[in-house]
């Protein structure tokens, strides 16, 4: 067997403990605010059917798409002139059938399509697995990351995106963030706005163009709309809609004037404000609700709402997203099947809360007592009291061999362990105890019976 | 877009609701009683240099290995002679550079060396992470399933396998077995064994023969024995530890006696006695623990002890098992470095645990109400009820439209949400609204104040 320096690949990584109990606390949350509004947790195979997944991520999408390669011998039925033209996009179909899950939408909608007759609707899931993408790594962006979702399917009232707004709103507030902002659009209200000025089919090229305002400005964004074939009496009538300003009121008050000859418009203006009414009777804990018609999001995707969440805490891209689709089964033939749906980005919410340092401390422990071993009798000693502990629920570890107390002291360190139960000489005689504290270095000498109470308290 | 009715690969399953909550049920208990024992979770990616794989499984292995094919162009760098030899076996090494991890031991490993100056010795780890094999599936295996492996490494001390022992006897008894048998052999005593007959090269040949002693008796293995070239004087020597019988305790004074000449035999002898030794401290709850001198468990990778447990309760495979290994990381050039682990088999305690009905009810629980939703006043009516509930904790979620009563209570009993809160024209009157127990059918008129401490209880 080969020695080998041992690698991961690029753009993967190994979780050490300290990071699983923080990711884990963090999923843990989410899934708990998921479950609570009657959200259920479904999971979906690693590996899908190539056919499954191709063409439901656009050419790109499907060139970063993972695929496997057949088990034995897969050359065998390929053939040779094939082999001899070396067009590897023309050879993948015959020598892979099986590809990584790329996301977990269309792994759903497949889910949904050949579960169908068991699932009552509306249908509320929510799964969190990994998805592989065979992007370029670069910071913050690796090539297998979790996803966190939460869809219904199978009904068209609002009162599921109202509800999705509180989720976010529930769970990134237990988390900790203080203040983030959940911006919400709606696709037909863009779909007005073309349609006022007379372009209803440059409705993308409209909304890549404003959804960059933030970042170059009004003029760059009226530069990017004369490129992309809008003129300047188009532009002048987009410019009040850009520069949108006001309570979410004010801009709904806007809005219902300039798209008062649109009916889309008008229904994409309606279908906020009854979202906006049914938050009324719901106070949010720390989210901030924002109209931002220049929120676009892989707009060819949504129908109807779209969401966004940003920290306003740090500088970070959006910590979350989704929106409403109406045919989410279509591209597995089940038509009309609506659907409106939210994603966490766990990978960043993860350096947010590392950044704020938001992760309570409890989080990092590990076992919370260790006893000392230092030589067989006291780890006789040990023994029985190790029972007595973890008969009480308490997670305690002994020291396995019989060490040198300073190396003991440094393992209860680096996992963070809170106490440690010193047993020598005076401790067995006595039947007393030293209990170190391990975060303020107090050590008492305590009965068994009052270890348990510090301990379980 | 094509539409193709959706599948998905033989071997791999969905997960829907009712299963995701038991199995959850199942690795929720695990994980806390390997925290419990001081283990930490760690996580490696799905996908590893095929590198790292190679070699480590055997040939079959190797070709139950998942191999994903290079991105891009993967046929650029290919030789055109050897594509025109159609070899596939030489050709994947041209192709592909990474796999999909094939158990959590070798990757283990990896982490290990690669993480070796920041971990802290003993390092306890667990790790419950699917895995993914091209073996045929046939009924319970597949190419896509769980393992939940603990494992400590840098330390040679017994205690540890004294509390993997009781790692077992906690979780299993968790989870509600009532019946089961933790086998206990050791490496060295079978050594001993080939060596008293003077056959040390043919230790694997006469573990394999003894190890079906259950299923084809002792003629069986005799014959089997014959064939892998035992005499019959061999057989003659082999038979009493064969049939050994009796309690631990009189199966090892037995043995002592039988091995006396073999110092690796008289160790293997010790390492048990001690194991036995520690657990006399520690009441076990539910396993039996049996030394079994037939216990082989890919004996070439074992060194020390060899665990392996059955449930008593179903007719069934092993539910776990693991060993010690003194040469982990050898494989990566790191050496020397001792462990112990053991893996509990998710899947098949799934089944047990199916066919003896052990899952808690509460277990299949969704949200814990349902409110009702008749009309939009009624709707309207039940919006700040949803907030009160929820601030109080509890999962509750409102039909989201209009509809039948029928379809709501066929809803909730799809969801096996435990009660209704039913608000028509009566209930907005008085204020009382009515709470059916779907269990019993029983419905009461309460206020909401009672219909919180109800839910709460």
């Amino acid at each position: 067997m080969a020695l080998i320096k041992p690698s991961i690949p690029k753009g993967t990584r190994d979780f050490s403990p300290k990071e699983m109990v923080k990711r884990n606390y963090i999923f843990d949350t989410i899934r708990s605010v998921f479950s609570k509004f009657g959200y259920q947790e479904i999971q979906t195979p690693t590996i899908e059917n190539l056919s499954t997944l191709t063409g439901k991520y656009g050419d790109e999408g499907d060139r970063l798409i993972f695929k496997i390669l057949n088990s034995g011998d897969f050359l065998a039925k390929v053939d040779a002139q094939k082999l001899q033209a070396k067009n590897s996009d023309s050879l993948v179909s015959e020598i892979s059938e099986k590809a990584l899950r790329y996301d977990l939408t269309v792994p759903f909608a497949r889910y949904v399509v050949m579960h169908y007759h068991e699932l009552s609707f509306p249908f509320k899931r929510f799964q969190m697995q990994p998805v592989w993408r065979a992007d370029r790594p670069q910071k913050g962006r690796y090539r297998e990351f979790y996803q966190c979702d939460a869809d219904v399917v199978g009904s068209a009232s609002l009162l599921n995106e109202a509800e999705l707004v509180l989720i976010y709103d529930e769970a990134l507030t237990k988390l900790g963030l203080k203040d983030f902002t959940i911006k919400l659009n709606n696709r037909k209200i863009l779909a007005g706005i073309a349609e006022i000025i007379g372009k209803p089919n440059l409705i993308v090229d409209m909304t890549v163009a404003i959804d960059k305002l933030d970042k170059i400005g009004l003029d760059g964004v009226c530069n990017e709309l004369k490129e992309r074939g809008f003129t300047q009496t188009d532009i002048d009538q987009l410019k009040p809609v850009i520069l949108l300003r006001g309570s979410n009121a004010e801009k709904l008050v806007q809005l219902r004037s300039i798209l008062s000859t649109t009916a889309i418009g008008l229904k994409g203006i309606t279908e906020i404000e009854q979202i906006f009414s049914y938050l009324e009777y719901w106070p949010l804990e720390r989210a901030n609700v924002e109209l931002d018609i220049t929120l676009a999001r892989g707009l060819n995707y949504y129908t109807g709402a779209i969401f966004e969440v940003k920290t306003n805490e740090v500088s970070m891209g959006s910590i979350g997203g989704g929106g409403r689709y109406d045919d989410l089964t279509g591209m597995f033939g089940l038509k009309d099947l609506t659907g409106v749906g939210i994603s966490f980005g766990a990978d960043r919410i993860y350096d947010v809360m590392e950044e704020l340092g938001l992760f309570p401390q409890a989080v990092s422990q590990g076992s919370q007592v260790l006893i000392s071993n230092f030589d067989s009798r006291a780890e006789t000693y040990a023994l029985p009291l190790l029972h007595q502990l973890r008969a009480k629920g308490i997670a305690v570890e002994i020291y396995p061999t019989p060490a040198k107390l300073k190396k003991q002291m440094s393992y209860a360190n680096d996992k963070s362990i809170s106490y440690v139960i010193l047993i020598g000489q005076d401790e067995m005689q006595s039947g007393l105890l030293t209990l170190r504290d391990m975060r303020t270095g107090e050590q008492r000498k305590l009965s068994i019976e009052q270890i348990v109470a510090t301990l379980i308290y």
